[in-house]
């Protein structure tokens, strides 16, 4: 619910007697059982439970209600925001979401039934039903005592759509503009050249966060295809959506699947069950690093000292990639590169790879050296093709996986995926394979008729 | 700045006669050179140049506005949104800044000057002068004429500060409760019980996005020690630096130092620099598996089968270490887990680890018994033992790579650090040295007498 400054429509937005926000008491009723959670909630004035059910952050609110006795819980769901009562219907078991439904007048079964059929990362599933409409015509005043009318049962009243005959989207005006405006002036001269930014409930919510951030909006209207509005986003749930955008992403770019509720609140075997998948798909394509291994044992039996620096040349090449991968999942996710400007990030990425494998390649280089020099390690006679190998090696790969892990979003995008599944791991993995016949090639061209 | 809905208090944000929204026209300008950008701009009116230059998106600005004719920039910096002049200035060469600076009316030089005395990711940084304020003695009608008079020069007028006779912040109040009032009522009857959330200029960024959310706000008041108000911060800079973070985010968990600026924006040595510190930090850290890999030389120059494994092994433990502290690292910048609850985390990541890894171990025995019995290679006559060691330091290492992984994040928060700096690349390599020396231990263990 968007609240105002510090405060909300709600009194129970307010802190109480003992001067607690509702902010607080969600955190305190989390840390209870769901049994002790609906013990103290039962015992709240209605307008103080309403508040805390409406706070997304209270993830149990699902779980207490149902244990509530009925006639209390319909009673609030009727009063919490309809875009979160809709959230929290959804995440019930059926049995008792039915019954609570059921029991539920049939205008707010209505809404509540049009806005449980967008998921749940739509413009629909996140929009509120609950916005203020005027008609086309309506002067100044006849908007602020409608706005004065309403003002406790809307969730936001800091725009009001103008509809036309048809009812229509036709503008849309600011309360700030309202109030500074001459009361007999007609409202839609308040929104004159105006074509209002709206979405359709099937917009995803990390578009419908852009719009809200690139425009600078409290809230967007949402609209059917004949234009006429459906809902409203508000800007506070977009801040809870690009939060959990923001969770989602450090995630899977850790190469997990979302868990979609906090760490310590899912069940150890969903846990797993998210964790296990690309875990084994990793791992299952890592095995390929055995297969390449294989292919070069005789390599491997003749210079043993070259598998010394496998672990340290595949590390760094999946860390170079990585470091690209990231770069450019945000970049694309901020628009700040399209699909068809990969030429020119693979055009920035070759030079920057060589650069940095050069570097690190020195570093290896006198790494090899002074431990020769200083007696600690005998590379043997060929200590010097052994480092121009590994040194070698670092550019090739390192040059290599900031080109892979550049590409990999891109690739993943033109194919339809979410360019933010290019986890480090998946970075790491691919380059590895590669990596190791990099390593091997390069060897065979160095020290072939020496060491190999 | 925070407009309304789909609008703003300046006529510039609505779309032109060509209908044209600010953003699109933003992204227009940021494609030219800056020199074609200024020459556009400098042939807008005012108003529209001054929304365009207002948008934190138009990362030109600073550069097209040291462009402009002296007093038609000093013109318009003067008209802009003191919180993000005060950024553009602090982005722009010295010399120029100072030239616009010293042209600036001495009150909004006073007002510059004390946002530009704030780090960018600070309340300080963030939070424009130009708030609303009345006396606390001041009826609802008092406010509203206030609020008339001054809403085309405040960046938002949703919420007004009441002041006590010490100038101290006493109350704030919704423009939402001041319509639906009784005019002649005592404004601070809109606010009774209320005491006001507030931050201190020096508040971190994230620090204000997590108040705002939690509570709901539109606005957040900037105090000094006394309570008097500095300034106030606005949902959409919240919405600004939220997106900031999540970006930062990504780039360390990548292993990179953050950008600040576009992809494409950032010089390449700049980027090079960026990349280079973790990736050497890194290398060298790594070049401790080529130490322990000495260490077990002759064990690996007697099973050099025991080498074909390596890779595998080690990125499993890297991809379980990255897993979890990717759940943790969210989980506690999300405030679902506490550094007390490190042992809680410990006691879920032990046992989800040795599960995982007793999945992966039991695929690594299968395909090592698969290609055995189906011929594709020949790990000796001691294969089953094979098999087990390498099954075995899957658990081990997986094992370990989750714990790791978990409590990585809980160190780096326990020694003052951002637990976001434990990066994927940053736990694979701490799990590789000690994979190493797990695998091997473990080969020992079960090969000595037989291959070892």
């Amino acid at each position: 619910m968007v609240n105002d400054l510090l405060a909300g429509v709600n009194a129970g937005a307010r802190p109480g007697k003992r001067g607690l926000y509702i902010a607080d008491i969600v955190e305190m009723l989390q840390a209870l059982t769901p049994e002790a959670a609906a013990a103290k909630l039962g015992r709240m004035a209605d307008v103080r439970a309403v508040a805390v059910l409406d706070r997304p952050e209270f993830t149990a609110a699902a779980e207490v209600l149902a244990l509530l006795p009925l006639p209390r819980a319909v009673h609030l769901v009727a009063q919490m925001a309809e875009d979160r009562a809709a959230d929290v219907l959804a995440e019930m078991d059926e049995d008792v979401a039915g019954r609570i439904f059921g029991a539920l007048s049939p205008e707010v079964r209505t809404s509540l039934r049009r806005l449980l059929a967008w998921p749940e990362d739509s413009a629909g599933g996140m929009m509120t039903t609950e916005f203020v409409a005027a008609r086309v015509s309506a002067s100044v005043a006849d908007v602020l005592d409608l706005l004065r009318t309403v003002e406790r049962s809307r969730e936001t009243v800091y725009s009001v759509f103008l509809l036309d005959e048809r009812g229509c989207l036709d503008a849309t005006i600011s309360l700030r503009r309202l109030i500074a405006a001459a009361p007999d002036s007609p409202a839609i001269d308040l929104a004159r050249d105006r074509t209002p930014v709206t979405v359709t409930p099937a917009t995803d919510r990390e578009v419908v966060a852009d719009l809200i951030r690139r425009h600078d909006l409290l809230a967007l209207p949402v609209v059917d295809d004949a234009g006429r509005p459906l809902g409203i986003v508000t800007v506070d749930d977009v801040l809870d959506a690009l939060v959990a955008e923001h969770t989602e992403d450090v995630q899977k770019f850790g190469g997990v699947e979302a868990l979609g509720r906090p760490y310590l609140e899912t069940g150890f075997f969903e846990m797993i069950r998210k964790r296990a998948g690309w875990l084994s798909v990793l791992f299952l394509s890592e095995m390929l690093t055995a297969s390449a291994m294989q292919h070069y044992e005789d390599e491997l039996a003749r210079a043993v000292v070259l598998t010394l620096f496998i672990p340290l040349i595949m590390s760094s090449g999946g860390n170079s990639g990585s470091q690209a991968t990231s770069l450019i999942i945000r970049a694309l996710a901020m628009g700040q590169v399209r699909l068809r400007d990969w030429w020119r990030v693979a055009l920035r990425e070759l030079p920057a790879g060589m650069v940095l494998g050069a570097m690190l390649g020195t570093v290896g280089f006198i790494r090899i050296t002074a431990w020769q020099a200083l007696g600690l390690y005998d590379y043997g006679s060929h200590w010097v093709l052994i480092a121009t190998t590994v040194s070698a090696g670092l550019v090739g790969i390192v040059t290599f996986g900031s080109l892979a892990g550049s590409m990999l979003p891109f690739l993943l995008q033109k194919l339809g995926f979410d360019p933010a599944s290019a986890s480090a791991p998946f970075v790491a993995t691919l380059v590895d394979v590669t990596g190791l016949v990099i390593y091997f090639t390069i060897a065979l061209a160095i020290l072939s008729g020496t060491l190999l």
